[in-house]
């Protein structure tokens, strides 16, 4: 080849180099872009907006300024499995933890044993997000039977940083009261299996569901759990959930904590 | 010049253009990532790091997991700032209205005169972002003379979406009570004056503290206020704030919805 033919060779290659740049590094931004907003089609207008809506959905159900919602909103998939596993969710629960624990240091505790936490079971000590997975993290319907199927096995794993609060609380001389909604008679031995094959190990009581507690709402059925406990003389110093439902109500306790749970409501 | 030596320079100059094209589409991907995610340097990490850490910070403070907390992080000052004028507030709060709308629709009046709500005054009815902006979003510690300074000359704007809650609960006959932590000695004539210039006409009364409520904290403020309504025979359907402290304690309202307010806590 000709020096002059060599180099219109070099002008070629290194344009063609050029555009191939472009469309990498526009496709890495798109990428990146989606990727930070979870930006997703989404009926109320393009996919900048719809990112932007699921986040303003996720901040009024974590406010509880949404309520009595059934379904995570469709368009809004990709953001709450993205929040879910890409993270944050882990990161918002580790800095709630860190408030905890700056809270519990400052407690002293009296020698009488009767200070008290209670904890929620489900999403607050043990996880439920492989079966969300499975549920598409909220978009299908609450389905009762599935989900006693995969309580029965007894396998949600700890959620780690409650698993350290709980060992904290436990050392520290609080009563741990773990208070959940399940139901005593068809759950009661895979839950306490699960608790314990997690490491959840040395609280006070376990206290579920009963026949008597059918058809109540959560708030009123843990809220008459809480009042027994406090006329019984404990201290509830404080009290942790996943829904807003498990803090509502009488004797809800000095301090209240809510994790987050944009995967279901409970009514 | 010499063809071969035309060529040479042709492909020089390409070469520095992809050079610049790809420092561009860095750049742009850069801003883009910044701009989305309000990425900053931070002590815990990266600039990603930084960001999702605000991100769980500005949760825990919406969630009332973080209390009593002086100033915003100043790793987040970009965070909150892009929250607050980048869009994201203004859609959060068009979604808690939504929210609102659909709760008043489905409320049936009585004829007594007696259906009441409540509305908090700073940074519900109207706002203070104008004055926040010089503070660097709550960078900057609470500086109760300058704040006073920009209250007293009565130029808070309204907040479209409440004033247009506000318009449709005095058309639909509720009885709209605004109740505020401003005292009524130095700040009354010019929060009145406010109200009125920005379209707050037709509410029942205008409740701020005076001297019998000097020290009290926020919520004993506001449960005083809000119990006396009720003595006097009033119903609170809704009680609406951007403070935590305006919707705890005694009777709170038969719903209560929280506006974001990653600025500044009041205890």
């Amino acid at each position: 080849m000709s020096e002059p033919e060599e180099n219109k060779n070099q002008v070629r290659i290194i344009a063609a180099m050029a555009r191939r740049l472009q469309e990498v590094l526009i496709f890495l931004c798109l990428a990146i872009f989606s990727k930070v907003t979870g930006a997703k089609p989404h009926p109320r207008g393009s996919g900048l907006d719809g990112a932007t809506y699921c986040l303003s959905w996720r901040m009024a159900v974590e406010t509880d300024n949404l309520r009595a919602w059934r379904t995570v909103p469709i368009q809004c998939l990709r953001h709450v499995e993205t929040y879910m596993i890409g993270g944050q969710y882990d990161r918002d629960i580790d800095l709630i933890m860190e408030q905890i624990f700056s809270y519990i240091n400052g407690i002293v505790i009296s020698d009488d044993g009767m200070d008290a936490w209670i904890l929620d079971v489900d999403d607050t000590c043990i996880s439920n997000l492989f079966y969300y997975k499975g549920k598409r993290f909220g978009c299908d319907p609450w389905d009762p039977a599935s989900f006693k199927a995969w309580a029965s096995k007894g396998g949600c794993p700890a959620i780690p940083g409650v698993l350290g609060l709980f060992s904290k609380l436990v050392e520290n001389g609080f009563k741990v009261f773990l208070v959940t909604g399940r139901d005593e008679e068809t759950l009661g031995q895979a839950t306490l299996d699960n608790l314990h094959n997690q490491g959840f190990i040395g609280y006070e009581r376990l206290i579920m569901r009963t026949a008597s507690h059918k058809g109540k709402s959560a708030v009123i059925y843990k809220s008459e759990i809480r009042k027994q406990l406090v006329e019984q003389g404990y201290r509830i110093w404080g009290n942790l959930g996943d829904q807003w439902t498990d803090l509502q109500g009488d004797c809800s306790g000095n301090r209240t904590f809510k994790l987050p749970n944009p995967m279901y409501f409970v009514p």
